[in-house]
């Protein structure tokens, strides 16, 4: 079948005719429930017996501010596939695919519609006691399995020829590693904070680092990343965590999925100065993101490690010291890949509704700043960043000179 | 045409009909010229015009100290390839590919029988004035061009799934990051220093930094890379330089062509102590050895900034101090994958003619320790180098310390 954009009642129609799915003669409820921005999402019911599946369909274009541009259906592709092998090595933390049809870029998979984006739920002051836990386990399997320590050199190297994702890579590599250092026309940022932006584009040493960091997401091929993994891409429960959206899946370096992670959860941490008006609460709020911010690393290196030591195949893996050392660039780069992820999120194209649901300007702006802040540190600093709390020490330190300086105004 | 090996008169009768190389109803002859271990080399000539071509063919199998094994027939596509692409950058330092044809796994190129291959003149103490600053270029175009600096970032992902390369980068994995530094069965060295090679294998902060090496080979698509360019794979004039034999290339780290070429010029320095009787000739022929090491990366390193200030079309390419950081941990590199080269000629499978036609076995031994000695310190002091004098001076150092050892005994 060629490619066409389906309509609710052909999506219904679409999942009726495969097998074992539904039983024959069910009648279906059909739900678009995307955002139509890049994909239509079908949410597909039977009434009867209340099971229920998710159509995911690529749409050939992304329409960002008004205006439409060409996006590869291939995408659809490097998700289900993305999907597929991370269902292999933690099926609880990603929907299932039941099905792909490469012609019209379409996946029918697991519904999740008991769970809610992350995002929303830190928004709403949610706390997640197994995210932690679970996030880690999802990075470390996922990612230990699919880079040269986990996986054979001939089963690595076909994986990285399956997701060279050219396309969605450029869009990283443009609106995380780019356009926000510079007077670039895709930026878009709170008028109030354009004092500090520029400050940004005329930081010498910053730029540097960020054009390293740039570098090594084009170049350092170590594991099959999810590529995306901000708190959007994420649905919760209280007990569950699964992770979706990996559209964006290549081989990249592993801080880059782990610093996606720390940095939703900073963009929050800064918004909490706008979304929380009770002192009291903020701080506890605060400190709980803080320490799932430790956790998050904790969990993810603990699992790591572990699988290093008992299933890394690679020969040279077990020579004394590598993975003491492996570990230490790690939560550098993931320090800064974190800041940049947080920079852009301010500065560029693609806000984030932790700091844009705050609906004063000027708190907003407020809330902005001590997020550039949070964000430049950790990328100038990463350099002398050894375990998590250097980390969240640098979050710390920053919010209290955000908070001097608010006084001293 | 299903595959099958070539005979030469075969080899003659594929060339005639190709079009536009030699005139209908010449004469020609034919000589298979290949050492038979991994490829057919036929060279075909019209006797009347005195033209000439090679036609290469690729043999299912490498045939390794007597024993046979199986080695994709890919390599002559991965050969053919990346000479085109050589071509584009550096015409005149390529043979120039007239035909190529997957089912018999050949190629018909550019015969450079007038060139003598580079080993072979190092060991008789010749000299190529010309050379590091043609190979200079040859390195300095092909990988700036092929690199995320020189290519767009999806011409740069096409070329990396086109150069996945897997089985050839096993080979250099395995024996060049692997085998050499623990007791393993594809190992061959000299009996007479098995106690230096011990040491070696109980070393562990060379250990180390041996399996970084790796993991950076394993995981850093900087650029297409030769990927094998020792003396054996140039071949040269007075005047001119030929690289040839690409069949190892793949994205991965620029240093570790450039190191390449290093080692084998010093390789040929340990090899001196063997093969050149004279005192002050060996001197002498030392001192050129080690400048041309100089030169080899001054001249590609001036070469590649050049190109990166005029050409670079990646826009965080000029970001203040980027190149300077970029070359910097480019000869650190260098001297590492060096050191590795070095070492694995010394102590693995496939030695070198520098040192293996050093007839006396102690001399050769004593060679041979020399090579150990500058591969390590290479290795090991890699973090304080910061110009191509770093190098040489640990070369002199090493073979000082050398002297005054044999001079104690």
């Amino acid at each position: 079948m060629a490619y066409r954009a389906l309509s609710e009642q052909e999506a219904v129609q679409y999942v009726k005719e495969l097998p074992g799915l539904f039983e024959a003669g069910a009648i279906l409820s059909s739900r678009e429930i995307g955002d139509g921005n890049l994909n239509l999402v079908f949410h597909i019911r039977d009434e009867a017996t209340g099971k229920s599946v998710i159509v995911k369909q690529a749409l050939p274009y992304a329409r960002v501010v008004g205006e439409s541009w060409p996006l590869t259906l291939d995408r659809a592709r490097i998700e289900s596939e993305a999907l597929r092998i991370q269902y292999k090595y933690v099926p609880d933390l990603v929907p299932q695919v039941y099905h792909y049809d490469q012609e019209l870029a379409l996946t029918v998979m697991e519904d999740l519609s008991d769970h809610i984006l992350m995002r929303k739920g830190l928004i709403e002051g949610r706390r997640y006691p197994n995210f932690a836990k679970q996030i880690g386990r999802f990075m470390a399997h996922t990612l230990f399995f699919t880079s040269d320590l986990g996986a054979h050199p001939y089963e690595k190297k076909a994986l990285v020829g399956t997701f060279l994702n050219p396309e969605l890579c450029k869009i990283t590599e443009d609106l995380v590693f780019t356009d926000p250092y510079e007077n670039a026309p895709t930026n878009s940022f709170n008028p109030l904070i354009r004092r500090e932006v520029e400050e940004i584009w005329k930081n010498k040493p910053l730029k540097l680092e960020i054009a390293k960091l740039k570098y090594d997401f084009l170049t350092r091929a170590e594991a099959l990343l999810h590529g995306d993994l901000h708190t959007g891409s994420i649905f919760v429960t209280e007990t569950s965590t699964k992770v979706i959206d990996p559209e964006f899946a290549y081989y990249g370096p592993i801080g880059f999925d782990i610093g996606a992670v720390i940095a939703n959860l900073l963009l929050n941490y800064a918004g909490q100065h706008g979304l929380e008006k009770d002192g009291g609460k903020r701080e506890s709020y605060r400190e709980y993101l803080l320490t799932t911010v430790e956790d998050v690393w904790n969990e993810f290196v603990s699992q790591f490690v572990q699988l290093w030591h008992k299933q890394a195949k690679e020969r040279s893996a077990h020579v004394e010291g590598l993975w003491q050392s492996y570990v230490k660039r790690l939560i550098q780069d993931t320090a800064g890949f974190a800041g940049c992820k947080i920079l852009r999120r301010v500065i560029g194209l693609a806000g984030v509704a932790d700091l844009n649901s705050i609906s004063d300007e000027k708190t907003r702006a407020e809330a902005e700043r001590l997020a550039l802040l949070i964000g430049q540190e950790l990328i100038l600093k990463r350099g002398g960043i050894e375990d998590s709390t250097d980390i969240t020490d640098i979050v710390r330190n920053a919010t209290t000179r955000f908070d001097q300086e608010a006084a001293a105004v």
